[in-house]
């Protein structure tokens, strides 16, 4: 891992949060945060996918640069978070330029929403607000993980979800950082063992976890909450097919974090995000990244496992209660 | 052509338009509602789109049913009017049942922008509020052409552009009907004979022509408005792959119309519509459907052009002030 263990480890990416728990309310916003611009790409591979501005995406397409990502709850009623990113982009001038004058820029916001709309009350969802005031908390810092954020209402296997990140510095010293907001209508622990499905992929003990006693989850199938949704970034200098590349890479980490992933009600979309200037053309350094991508990804599936926490008027057990943490006893590869 | 040769002729189809013209406004927002809901495709070939809720599209994703199209100027920005179109359509109960109540809905809104930013004062562009009272205008009468919704503030080679309509009957008996806001980086007027370039896919003496003189139509090239977005529609039973079909087939349409079509400053994105319930198993029907989309978009796109007027404080002339319509001699081969 590097810095701070997230996507904030990569050069030129900040997250902020914003988020309404209690009083009916139990969703919110994460907005991935490039100021001076991003190369972009992403993956849709989940089969009830709600998005914005992916098909300007396309590596045959003109624009290369996006200024944000927005993640959020409220399915697509909170496509409507992305307005307030953009304004809050407009603002400082920071977008693609369309005119002669410094604010005359459109501001490249690509977005993806997960279902957590029975959480709260019908009718509480992020609107253009909580995208404005997500961007107002952005920092380089690490970000808060677990029930905030875009993963403010989020379950997953019958526990709650939330948000996690992790980083990794590659040996081409390159940092891959990873930003999921955990709502699989698939499950991220084995029933059988109790331990997370990509606890091998643990860096220097980060995880802090012992084998538990397999305990059953409980309702895990049939979740009506679902879909994982989340930013992969590197400070390698990608181009936009490059970037796809990594995104779908991203779904690797996935795949092997929640069983079943992709799933037709999952809305399962990562997108991928390149601050860097040096071009990368060694194909071998590209799939060092790709690789990077998917165990970042599926560590923070992890991670935003642990951290979520039982909220307030919710019946849904939080692993950490589930299987209390036992220290520092590393389960993985990296101890 | 059909009753009155608009998209509105294919059962269950109705349409609206908002805008805002004076004032430093020329802009707007038109919706395409099938309130019942309709199996939805798109097909988005031009280099600069920008777009929401086009994933779910996927032949191979979940949600079958939409409930509207939102078409609209404001390029990015604009995508806040389906915003409103779901507000619209949620008060009525109209989208994916996600709930056991019957206000529990998510509307299924696909959107497409156009960009007309420098048509009126920066900052003014639609919002929410656009897509709201476009549904409540929307009717199944001939909708208004010209410049009126997202064709408000369109401009294609040199000439005012706008919003075009055209409807067939097949000779399967199903109607096909096509709307579109023309707002091309190309022209849709060949310079040296100043005729429309579709011209000859007129029915029935539609487009009122006769050989214009030729003139020079000015600033074609280089146009800093672009991008042409429409709906097709059918009341054929056609699946979510066939509607991905018809919506290609569209763009046959807007290559005969529109010249140069699909460049990277384009965002062109067509959507199809189908609102029956036989299923077309035979795929020279679909043959058949497709052809009549392509005739439908480039007849759409003469009406559009042939419809615009000059717009108070822009000095870009109408087609039919710069070739003055001359009665009903047509030209076409319907004639």
């Amino acid at each position: 891992m590097s810095g701070h263990n997230a996507i904030t480890d990569v050069a030129g990416v900040r997250v902020g949060h914003h988020h309404r728990i209690g009083d009916g309310w139990l969703t919110g916003t994460t907005v991935v945060l490039t100021p001076d611009g991003a190369v972009g790409g992403v993956d849709c591979r989940g089969g009830a996918p709600g998005t914005r501005e992916t098909d300007l995406l396309d590596p045959s397409n003109l624009v290369e640069r996006v200024q944000a990502v927005c993640l959020t709850g409220g399915s697509a009623y909170g496509l409507a978070a992305a307005d307030g990113v953009m304004r809050w982009l407009a603002e400082r001038g920071l977008g693609f330029r369309v005119g002669a004058q410094p604010h005359e820029v459109v501001p490249i916001v690509p977005a993806a929403v997960l279902f957590d709309l029975p959480a709260g009350q019908w009718g509480n969802r992020p609107d253009a607000g909580f995208g404005f005031l997500a961007c107002e908390a952005a920092t380089d810092e690490q970000p808060a993980q677990g029930c905030v954020g875009a993963g403010a209402g989020a379950i997953t296997g019958g526990l709650q979800g939330g948000i996690g990140t992790a980083s990794v510095v590659t040996a081409s010293d390159h940092t891959v950082g990873a930003l999921v907001a955990v709502n699989a209508a698939g499950s991220a622990v084995d029933p059988g063992s109790g331990m997370p499905w990509a606890a091998d992929h643990e860096v220097d003990g980060e995880f802090g976890l012992r084998s538990p006693e397999p305990r059953d989850v409980g309702a895990a199938a049939g979740s009506p909450l679902n879909t994982t949704i989340g930013v992969i970034a590197t400070d390698a200098g990608l181009g936009k097919a490059q970037c796809r590349r990594l995104a779908g890479a991203g779904h690797d980490g996935l795949a092997r974090a929640v069983r079943p992933a992709h799933t037709m009600a999952d809305g399962d979309t990562l997108f991928a995000l390149a601050t860097g200037t040096e071009p990368v053309t060694d194909h071998r350094v590209l799939d060092e990244l790709c690789a990077a991508a998917a165990e970042c990804v599926a560590r923070s599936v992890v991670h935003g496992v642990l951290a979520a926490t039982a909220v307030p008027g919710s019946d849904v057990p939080a692993y950490r209660d589930r299987y209390p943490p036992v220290g520092s006893a590393g389960c993985g590869r990296g101890t």
